[in-house]
């Protein structure tokens, strides 16, 4: 059984660890930190817990002491120390933070404001989408999960970019609209009840810091720089994310020869499902799941393809993408604990 | 005392218009209309209007007898007949279905597969958005009240496209959110709540009927025929709609230039709000009342000028803008009776 | 026109005090006051007052000095000193809070934890529910307004236990639910989105602090000493509270005598509706207006009156209602202002 | 492998079997039926299941025919049918409506409508929760599962009943509120999305189907005829029950005194977990597991002993306990397949 630490555990992504871990064969959870409740079972923070996993809060240095892996779900910054300690102490670190996503580090000073403490932590350091540098991933000891928006956008435009069917100048809109739980479960005034219930509005409009690492993968899969227009929605509800984007087709290229390049590039894939010719996808029909929905769509009168992507951001887009990379790097079948049903409702 | 029937008052559009009408100054309900519900007060059906509005459905002839002033909300088609039985009898009619909202009959005939029954009657018959057309609405006698999405639409563009500063060939991406009293009152799969709540997912994907209505406006106010590429969603919430409107600046334009031709263009509206640099239009904020919130962003990496717009569906989208236009045809002060503040929650 | 003050402008409260008395055709908002934004506009804080009110918050004193009445929605214990200042300036004080609400200051003191700072305020103070108390509140010049759930049950028990059909000793059952701005703008664990949203469940289980207002005015009307059992719940909604409540009806009492007692206690209120034998209360008939909707029905089978009483937490519960008692104590129709047709949805 | 088959499969309970039985590691479907879908994949109807379960839906005997158990989700009248057919082919009939409830056909025909067809068949069944009457079922054939209601009501009262520790008149208020699931599949004006969002009201005040089933298992427990009022209410959210419940404690019974009972009756139940003092249920800590979550409360004042119980209509109060009892009668551990971790949010 892998032994498996949460720092971070009582944040929204940690708890969703927890949960999956719970039903994995092959893990088992043997420490959880969470600086604001040291000392307190996690089940008194979510009560959901309560008789399935009563761990209390210990710190993070006792996670690491117990663990094969460790899973943190921190804010930026402060992932590189505890994945120093890791990488000392040969423990796998998986981190669902931004600390190990964007690989020119100019960009992480511009859009986080920080610096990279060890230049051969990021050598030894992956950024993580499966199914797309799943080879890459084998064998590395720090994992840089993908954030939830750019896994869904990546995931959704990744076929039609590498198969260059659509144009890549400053052209590619990405309307993205995510559930609450992506804003986190520290308080504030956006997500107090009455202020986004019946409400909706977009938000960091063209500023958000997802943004670098949506371009990065982009770019690596079209093989040129991409530059996208990403605008970010908050939607009333807690789980999901959708992403509807907007590409111009390249001169000639039919709908028909796009999506047999999905079917090609996903056909292998579990967690990825491209939607028949008429259908939509609909964030409904992936929740609580590590699925990815695609559905293509075509406007003929200006010729844009229209992609619609969606995952569980609390799944695919954290916890559940984690694990499956934890599979990976453990030598698991990738799928190992992850055969969730999304639950229709 | 105007005398106000309402052909279609069980709808939502319906019992919106009974609202408003209640607390009119100027006018009064004298009789309404629906199939459904013969014989029956209005009330049994919306028991929020007990012993507010309990007028018993009558047939559409009725109405008409008793009216100065017709509305309609009734599927496309059979508006047009109602509308002729008002002209002969020199009642005003204000439809807000899609009957006068197409001048070209092609454009019609393609979107909505039937014909014009009467051309004099479109003669006579206005597309009546207020802010865009005041002038033309005075002294008609046929009133095509805008759609919903093209209410939000229109006015979030029209300063951008009328003052040329934004390029109109085909890169004009509109990404619609509509909550569920958008789909009416009519029971469907889509709109059962198990089925729509926490959920989101586009619909009518660049095929939404609205679609020419949009570009009809445009191409008046930009002076050229414009092409969009319009995208619906549905929202888990009951009223509202934002579109989030993605354009390309010509070169050279700022946002301070295009920010100026707004506050220019809106400076006299009453019910539309150019939202301050740094604020995002939030449907929230104009729910119930006759408001359209339009803010502007810019995103210098790619051009685009990004505008959200945001409207109540039922109000501004409907029954609002209608009343707007019955005080424009009866010379009232234009915002009589519709100085509904917004609920704030 | 009278002018009036608001003090915790910025709380829920508050800002449907602004929404109301915006449409007052006899009052003008003179100054708000809020201490978390002293100098900010108030459409700083609620943009949905954008352009239709920008007062600036401005110091309690100030408020004071320019009014004609305040109305006060701050916490406990600290209406009183404003009260007092009123007092002494002749300005009438109308207090959204639980101040004055209380008649045994005992009372006050052991659910609220502090005292009456001056005797003579109380004695010029009256708990003022129109309905039931309406030819005291007039003349008086400092009001304690009902609190949300105690006027929900009031009106609804009060004329059952007035015409002495039901039962007095203890088995009064109130099992109420209310929406999320019943807990104010403050943000806290409970009403951050993610953990209301789709959740529900029982909170100050039999110990909430309006139990003791509760069992006042049913004593009051019971002419008898009546102890509750008040069990208030938290819905995943904005706005509304249903109380559904059990109350043992005396042997031989029918259904019809009770409705026949609730129709001759409120023929004559324009905003209690007696729903027809059949129909239930829905809070949903009620959401943005004055108006308590009340249905009647009855376990024939244990005996058991079940009433069901709904308003809107923040009209009829809060704003509104204060708004209905200003309209008393100067001497307006009571509906003055009040006119706000229920939403519908 | 236990070969399962699911009549009624494009309901809620039946896709929440498939959700659950997709993971089972001894059982696996076999074949599905739906009257409104023969001849289409159940995943046309939710494409949630994508992938995972693209089985066409076929007619019931074709489902008996294959299967070893045969899981019914239709309307009360037409279970008995199959559950013939079943008998006669020695397949196990488990059935999720209401027609192997009612020991007493009296109380069948009085709610229901409708006759026992075969008394053998009733002979053969057994009412199944678990966690009352476990000894009885296994061995049987033909399972009537509980309904949800009765599921929360039935777990939360039972050990207080069965321990004499409250009275049994006629004071038992059980006021339950479901999720909109609860309604189901079939569009109804009241489950219509703009109907039901921000609403909230019971229906069928003391006179819904489930009182003749709640009161004959309260009475089986408490060993004497036992009569309650029931009154459910219509929750604005998807999945969950909860019942808060008012039951007179005996004079001198403490609140300890009850809890340790409850502890002593789950003390080796895994899916029924008994809060600690001072916590109270709440239906979301439940949702999409098998859980049911009972805490207790205590009003000295009235000697009202108020308990509070929640589970998730779907599983624990629909499907998850239907395959509870399967494993059951299959002989496997109760808890195989069942140990879904409640999501969190």
């Amino acid at each position: 059984m892998i032994k498996v630490g949460i720092i971070g555990a009582t944040g929204y992504a940690g708890v969703e660890l927890v949960r999956i871990i719970t039903n994995h064969p092959q893990a088992e959870l043997t420490a959880v930190c969470s600086v604001s409740f040291v000392g307190q079972p996690i089940s008194e923070v979510y009560p959901s817990l309560n008789g399935i996993c009563d761990l209390k809060c210990v710190t993070a240095e006792e996670v690491i002491e117990q663990s094969d892996v460790v899973f943190a779900g921190v804010q930026a910054g402060i992932s590189q120390e505890f994945a120093k300690q890791c990488y000392e102490k040969g423990v796998k670190f998986i981190d669902l933070g931004a600390d190990f996503r964007l690989e020119d580090e100019e960009d992480y000073k511009q859009w986080y404001g920080g610096e990279y403490i060890d230049k051969k932590l990021h050598e030894e350091a992956i950024y993580a989408l499966p199914e797309l540098f799943r080879e890459q991933i084998k064998g590395k000891s720090i994992i840089g999960n993908p954030g939830c928006y750019p896994t869904s956008v990546a995931l959704g435009l990744a076929p039609a970019l590498r198969a260059g069917l659509v144009k890549t100048d400053d052209n590619i809109i990405i309307d993205s609209k995510s559930g609450v739980t992506g804003a986190g479960r520290k308080l504030t005034d956006t997500s107090h009840y009455p202020a986004c219930n019946e409400a909706f509005s977009p938000y960091k409009i063209a500023c958000h810091r997802h943004t670098p690492e949506i371009e990065q993968t982009l770019s690596k899969v079209a093989n040129t720089k991409i530059t996208v227009t990403f605008v970010p929605h908050l939607l009333p509800l807690n789980r999901g994310i959708i992403s509807t984007m907007y590409v111009k087709a390249k001169d000639g290229v039919s709908l028909e020869q796009i999506r047999s390049e999905y079917e090609k590039a996903y056909k292998d894939e579990q967690f990825v499902r491209v939607l028949a010719d008429g259908k939509t996808a609909n964030l409904r029909d992936v929740k609580c799941s590590n699925y990815c929905d695609i559905s293509l769509h075509f406007d003929s009168r200006t010729s844009t393809l229209i992609v619609v992507s969606t995952i569980d951001n609390m799944v695919k887009g954290a916890a559940g993408q984690a694990i499956q990379n934890m599979n990976i790097i453990f030598g698991l079948p990738e799928n190992t604990g992850l055969n969730m049903v999304p639950t229709a409702f």
